[in-house]
């Protein structure tokens, strides 16, 4: 689908300013978003698609000026199978985000500068509360679904807490409850590797050089983190790859240079601070808190699906399950499929026709029952 | 046991250089060492020790001048599991370290400068000819065994390798004939965060700062991969720790702090140079090459010992598995043990009960059939 835009909305909450989780209030807000296909005459056929640590409000077709495809564009399109034919679809960039929302790298209106470190602690749940400004904002009273994976998974996660008689039904995929010490380890990792740069000048980088080495390393734990064992083996084995500057300790292996290039490339599109905020904002998420497993999701009328990969070991099998188990508990009507694949973690971007057709068949379910 | 003492010996070799895997001379040698327990007559009971990336020679006992007591203490020591009272056993500091033996901040004959990169690439084959010089000094024809883990069991491997009748036994212990591509990406986003440490200056930054946070950094991502989620469950949970200085983005989580806490502490005691030439060796490794897995051990006498640790996703149990089938296709005697662990990698380490029970009964195997 060609000509995408991406729109953006400004909240005005009175007295101009949303009330963080944390208490510190923030405002006003940008919010960029893409919509896909039109809103029925009912408004029942919204569904709501939430993004991951590094994706943004593009998740499908693409622009006029362009032709990058969205980060989801071969699950969701006309006649796809999250179908925009008959779905209204909608994708917003989150807060803290540096696509268009606003985040650290955003103009405070009280300095005339940018945010920097200065810009509030966000939680998952300030990130859902502003998506529900905007679902208010398109007038739309209760979404059809909420679907997305890793961080966007929580999200939906959030969304079943905090907004439970506004979702007819919740996809969350390759996600989790909370972060273990190993999952926030390796995001400790990145943080670490942004804020040792010294282009990081505690934040204050905006104008200057950014921290590209900090964030290029970030992510290169990232990705060895989203891929399998077995998917690092066939897609670059022990080959060598051609150095051709012939640097000392430059990039021998194939997986080397693979993950220099997504290093590299990800410091064009990203902000560092965002960077920090957002993974942080994920450690701290912890839906169940005190709560018994069986209390999290009491009174949910959704219906759910969760979704997994068996060779994701950044957000595994268990975690899921986990969330399976808390929805039975709770009497909620959950399906549970754990897809057979090699990618790992990114699978949930990557292995899109089984994980597609089977959120075809349940959003089926959902919108035939109405 | 006190008062041990860490000996050097240097190596006379004519021309007075080495010559390396990789062609390049390098010379003189020089190699730190330590010994326990006494050599007997007949030159039989000589065990050889192999240490990991960042161990040392000081494998037991502690010294006059210090209460530092030796990084496999438990393990090998009078009336221990490795009884020193019985055997004799040497550690060496790995040729490219920086405990003593010749590594990239030693003083460069030719130049009277550090090497820093002008240090040749050296291989495992490089570090096992090294000790197995140094057993020549020592006047010791046949080693009844050699031991190691990790970084240490690929040295025991190019021991059978590569002096497979100098050797009575080997014990190869949560090690890997060659690296996956993951392995290899670990330590590559290690080595990236040394070289993009600005005080790393390709290399020439003896004399003046060293890249500590880059290096700090390196250590942290390694540590992640020697725990496993388990035991960092165990160790950690979800606690936080008492942010004292209650910077941003500073540890919260007790799990980060640990981190930070192994970072720092192994700057204080490592070469950053080293850790590049060090896990630029272990990526090179690779016991197979073009040959057939039964044709790596063909003709090795020596006994096997091959110990792994379930919970050791680094250098996970199939890894050893296919040491066992190489050598079991070899006609090599082997025998396995996989041991129940949470401790990850570094089970190898900590779990030295049942490890040590294991290695003593064996070593008694081995020694009593003379």
């Amino acid at each position: 689908m060609k000509n995408i835009e991406t729109k953006q909305f400004t909240f005005a909450f009175p007295p101009n300013e949303l009330i963080l989780e944390s208490g510190k209030k923030l405002g006003p807000i940008t919010i960029a978003y893409e919509t896909y296909g039109e809103l029925n005459k009912e408004k029942t056929n919204a569904i709501l698609v939430t993004h991951a640590l590094s994706g943004d409000a593009h998740v499908s077709g693409s622009h006029t000026n362009d032709d990058i495809v969205g980060w989801w564009d071969k699950l969701i399109g006309p006649g796809r199978f999250i179908d925009t034919n008959r779905f209204f679809v909608i994708c917003s960039n989150i807060l803290g985000g540096c696509r268009g929302s606003t985040g650290p790298s955003s103009i405070n209106p009280k300095t005339k500068k940018e945010y920097a470190t200065d810009f509030p602690i966000i939680s998952m749940r300030d990130l859902v509360n502003v998506q529900k400004k905007l679902i208010d904002h398109l007038n739309i009273d209760k979404l059809l679904s909420v679907i997305g994976g890793s961080m966007g998974g929580m999200q939906v996660l959030q969304w079943m807490v905090a907004y439970p008689n506004k979702i007819k039904s919740a996809i969350p995929i390759a996600t989790t409850m909370k972060h273990t010490p190993q999952q926030i380890a390796f995001n400790e990792v990145g943080r670490q590797a942004i804020i040792s740069d010294p282009n990081w000048k505690k934040g204050q980088y905006y104008g200057f050089k950014i921290p590209a080495k900090g964030l290029a390393l970030a992510r290169m734990i990232g990705h060895i983190t989203y891929m399998s064992n077995e998917s690092m083996k066939t897609k670059f084995g022990r080959r060598y790859k051609l150095n051709k500057e012939n640097i000392r300790f430059g990039a021998e292996f194939e997986v080397e240079g693979y993950l220099h290039y997504r290093g590299d490339s990800f410091v064009k599109r990203f902000d560092p601070n965002s960077y920090l905020y957002i993974t942080k904002a994920m450690d701290y998420f912890n839906i169940q808190n005190e709560k018994r497993l069986g209390s999290i999701f009491k009174g949910l009328k959704a219906k759910v699906l969760v979704i997994s990969f068996k060779s994701d070991w950044l957000y595994p099998t268990q975690q899921s399950q986990k969330i399976v188990k808390a929805c039975k508990l709770a009497n909620v009507k959950t399906t549970y499929c754990d897809i057979n694949s090699n990618y790992g973690h990114d699978a949930f971007l990557l292995e899109v026709n089984e994980e597609g057709q089977i959120i075809k068949h349940f959003l089926n379910s959902i919108s035939s029952n109405e």
